[in-house]
C-alpha cells in the first residue's frame, strides 16, 4: 500500500522497451525497420505484464511508437494485465533511433567491416550519425504510408542519439507528461533509444551518461514522483541478477567475436 | 480502382463482428462479460485481416469496445494488415447489449427452462430486456474498474436492443461519423448488437427488420458512401455461401435441440 496523499495516489511512469525482436535476434541493426517480436519476445512480454499486474501497477494510459515490436509487446502486457481496454496513443516519435544505411546490416560484420571502434562510435556516440538513407531509398521512411503524415525534414535518413532525442521530446513534454494532469500512472512501451531520452532528462544524465547506459529488454522500469512530479526514485521491476545480465547482454552486442 | 471524384477517394465504412468467443462456443449468454477469442476465433481475424488487405483496404482510423474478444479481433486484423500503428479508440458504448441475469448462462438451458420463445424475445425483441442484474452484483459493470468512469445511470445491468443502440448512438453519431471528416475509411470491430444499432441507422431499418438481420462473425461488412455520406452500397466482403451459414448459424443458438 502507497502513503495516500490528499486523496491522490503516487505519480508513476511505467517505461518498457519492446521484447527481442526477430533482427536482435539475428544481431542486425533495426532502427525504424518495421520487424516483429521473436516469440522469446512475446514471452519477455508476458512476463513484463505479469509482473506488472503481480506488484498490482495500474496504468491508466499508455505510449507506444508505430513500429509492431513496440505494439505488440505493450498489446501482450496489456493482454496479461486484463488491461487492453486502456486508451493506447501511438506516435513517430517514440521510434527507434534510425541507423541509416545500416539498418539490416549485421552488427558483427560491420564491426570487422569498419572496425568495432567505428560500430561502437554510431551506436553509441552521442551526436555521431550512420550514413544516411536517400529519400527516395525503398528503405526510407517516406516511402512507407505509415509516416504519410510526416513532412520531408521530419523524416530520419539517419539519426544520432541526439537526434532521435531532439525529435521525442516534443511528445514526451507536450503529451506524456501532460497525461500526468488527469491520471496517475503513465505507461511507455518503446525502444532503446527513444527511452534513453525520457531517462536522460528524469535523470538529468550527462550526454556520456546516457550513452553508456544500457535499458534491458521488456523489464519495467518504474519512476515514482511526488505531486509537483519531482523524481522521488526509480527502479528496475525484476531480479537484478537476469536485469544485469540483460544489461550487459545489450552491451556486448556491437563486438566482433 | 475507384473513380476518383474531385480528387477524393471514396468513403467507406468497415464493420466486424469480433470472431468466436469462448463463451460462443459453450453457447452461454456473453453480454458485456470479458471472454477471450477462441482459438477458432483468433484465426477468424486472420482471415478477416487478409480478405481486407487483399481487397486492397486501407482503414485509417478505426474504433472497437472495452471488450477484449472486440479489442483482440481488431490487434489480429491489424496485424495482418501490417497496420498496427493505425490509431485505435475504444468506447464501452461499441460494447455488447447486456444480457443482464442471463450472463454466463446457457442459451440451450434457458430455451428448456423458459421455452424458446421467451429466450427468443430476450434475445431478438427489439424491447424486452432479460432479468436485471443487482449493481452490487459482482457481475455488474459496477463492480468492474473499467468502466469506473460511467456515471450509475449510464451502468446497463440489463439492456434490450433499443436500450444497447440508445447508448450507441451519440458515439456513433459524434465521433464515429465524424472521423470521415479527416478520413476515408473507417473500421469498427465490435459486436453483433451493437454493429446490430450501426446498420439499423445506416440501411433505415425498421426495428422488425433490424432484430432479423444476423451479421455473421468476423466477415468485413463495407458501406461505401457518396461525397456527401450518402449511402451507395453495402455487401460483405468474402464467400456468399460461407456468410449465409455463419449467418443461420447464430440465428439457431437460441434453439433447444
Amino acid at each position: 500500500m502507497h502513503f495516500i496523499i490528499r486523496g491522490q495516489k503516487m505519480k508513476k511512469l511505467i517505461l518498457v522497451r519492446h521484447g527481442e525482436s526477430e533482427w536482435n535476434k539475428l544481431n542486425l541493426f533495426t532502427g525504424w525497420t518495421n520487424v516483429d517480436l521473436s516469440e522469446k519476445g512475446v514471452q519477455e512480454a508476458l512476463e513484463a505484464g505479469k509482473s506488472l499486474k503481480e506488484n498490482g501497477y495500474k496504468p491508466e494510459i499508455c505510449f507506444t511508437s508505430y513500429l509492431k515490436r513496440a505494439i505488440k509487446t505493450l498489446n501482450n502486457i496489456l493482454d496479461v494485465m486484463d488491461m487492453d481496454w486502456l486508451p493506447v496513443y501511438k506516435s513517430w516519435r517514440l521510434n527507434e533511433k534510425s541507423y541509416g544505411q545500416l539498418q539490416g546490416l549485421n552488427k558483427v560484420d560491420m564491426a570487422k567491416k569498419y572496425g568495432e571502434e567505428q560500430v561502437l562510435k554510431w551506436r553509441r556516440c552521442f551526436d555521431v550519425q550512420p550514413p544516411a538513407l536517400a529519400m527516395d531509398d525503398p528503405k526510407s521512411p517516406r516511402q512507407d504510408p505509415r509516416y504519410a503524415e510526416m513532412t520531408d525534414d521530419q523524416i530520419p535518413l539517419t539519426e544520432s542519439l541526439k537526434d532521435t532525442i531532439a525529435r521525442l521530446m516534443p511528445y514526451y513534454k507536450d503529451v506524456i507528461l501532460k497525461a500526468f494532469a488527469n491520471h496517475d500512472e503513465v505507461m511507455v512501451v518503446a525502444h532503446g533509444n527513444s527511452l534513453r531520452g525520457i531517462v536522460k532528462e528524469l535523470k538529468g544524465m550527462s550526454e556520456d551518461e546516457i550513452i553508456k547506459f544500457n535499458i534491458p529488454t521488456a523489464i519495467p522500469y518504474i519512476f515514482e514522483f511526488d505531486d509537483n512530479m519531482k523524481l522521488q526514485k526509480d527502479f528496475f521491476l525484476g531480479d537484478p541478477e537476469e536485469i544485469a545480465k540483460k544489461m550487459q547482454s545489450v552491451a556486448n552486442q556491437g563486438k566482433a567475436k
